[in-house]
């Protein structure tokens, strides 16, 4: 159970974590933080959260409980600013997409409290954004990773994924760098893939037309490049390594497809398509 | 009002239209025609088509309108072979994904019966095949780009239009080149990204992780995976100079984000985003 619940960042991923969890019942009282009033109000007419401060500082003051999902690049600043109001037994959590940065932003501003935060990523989420795209269910039977390191508090682990299972997510751990390089192979490369095809057409010379012949495939396989630019910017600059990592090898593969389109190998196409419709019809997704 | 529809290649296309055409009262006999009678007695079971038979020209012998929606690299041998069968009276469309291909194929091929040939190609369709897949709607609200060319007769351009406007499709007319160089882009391009992307990761150090990892994105950027590989084989070898095209641009498109990923340019990387994200907010797909 938690009495006070803070939400730092009230957007579609922190307003579904506070939907969820009074959802379930355990959350008494929710307290949401964000630079814009405007936005808090929003979240409070939505009664996502009862009340709030845009300041860091005095909305954990209160709480046992803090989830930080703000863009990457804002959590050095926001833990910095929240860091001095802190309760002594209070758990924190993120919901960062990266988790090395994370953790070097929480180790270089969390002070004491470092041992009592708990690195998280929930793998869920739309193409949408904002408090008014929040749900109670964005979570349930999504995996949650947890990336503790050396010196957090097994209790806070234990505390934090008693959290996120009331969101109903299923709560994994994993170590930071295994879960940025699989997250850069998985997500981060794809929106990359995905916002650079659209920017690619709509820099064409007649976008108009092309987009006109655009059908189901293209609309699924672009939904990811209407998310946030925001997050995104923050993601490519925070997990810089793996995702260049990522891109090298994809590039070299695409460049394979390439060269057998060139020599017009149908032999090694049919080959790389059926092994890629293999992988593909094998997989099973939870995702809504 | 068609007397006798021939279908040769009854898949998701071929039967999807067979079907569409029945339920829109028009067609009152359906011929199939496949290499395999196992494929043409599930297809007569699912009542698709009413006979088969596995000559093209024979298949061909009776109709008024034949439809051709065999995978590109068959298209050629089909077309010689439907040829001596074909009424004088007859009218021939095809559902292929590249449409100078198939002109050149029909022009070697069809004879006299060539300019009764209109190039079609219905933007529809999912990543399923075979004829258990077909249904009749998949064409409504679709659209069908017609490429006639120089020599195609006028009447013949009507027919097929109304055969196709029966489906439900919208029917526009466009030039073969033109059409060629978009469906490069929007389509052919899109599949070689997620083909090349599931292969990539499919032959990755730990695939199980990495796929156990992936979300609702990642499901949606990679539906295309799971698409026909014969099919897209042909594809590629038959729309290869501007696939090759689109790959070239799009590789140098996405050489610039990675330079930008690598220099830490967050604001090249934000006004990218911005821009693609605005592009695809503005799209509308009527597809299911």
């Amino acid at each position: 159970v938690i009495d006070r619940l803070a939400i730092i960042g009230v957007g579609l991923i922190g307003g579904s974590v506070a939907l969820a969890l009074r959802e379930a019942g355990i959350c008494s009282r929710v307290i949401g933080c964000g630079r814009q009033p405007v936005h808090l109000e929003e979240a409070q007419r939505l009664g996502v959260i009862d009340t709030y401060s845009t300041d860091p500082a005095q909305a954990v003051a209160e709480a046992d409980v803090v989830l930080i999902a703000v863009p990457l690049g804002a959590m050095g600043p926001v833990m910095a600013a929240l860091a001095p109001g802190l309760r002594p037994d209070a758990v924190i959590t993120d919901a960062g997409s990266a988790k090395a940065c994370v953790v070097a932003d929480a180790r270089a501003n969390l002070g004491d409290a470092f041992p009592r935060f708990v690195p998280g990523h929930p793998i869920a989420g739309t193409e949408q954004s904002g408090v008014a795209a929040a749900f109670p269910s964005l979570f349930a039977g999504r995996r949650v990773v947890l990336t503790p390191v050396t010196e957090t508090d097994a209790w806070a682990i234990t505390r934090i994924t008693e959290v996120w299972t009331a969101t109903g997510a299923d709560v994994e751990v994993t170590d930071v760098e295994h879960h940025d390089a699989v997250l850069a192979a998985t997500s981060h490369l794809p929106h990359m893939l995905a916002f650079g095809l659209v920017d690619s057409l709509a820099r064409s010379d007649d976008p108009n037309t092309i987009f006109r012949y655009a059908a189901g495939g293209f609309r699924d396989f672009t939904r990811i490049a209407a998310s946030d630019p925001v997050m995104w910017r923050d993601i490519c600059l925070n997990n810089r390594r793996a995702l260049l990592e990522s891109l090298s090898r994809y590039r070299a593969d695409l460049d394979a497809i390439r060269t057998a389109i060139e020599q017009g190998d149908g032999d090694q196409l049919e080959h790389l398509f059926r092994r890629a419709k293999q992988a593909r019809d094998a997989l099973t997704f939870n995702a809504p």
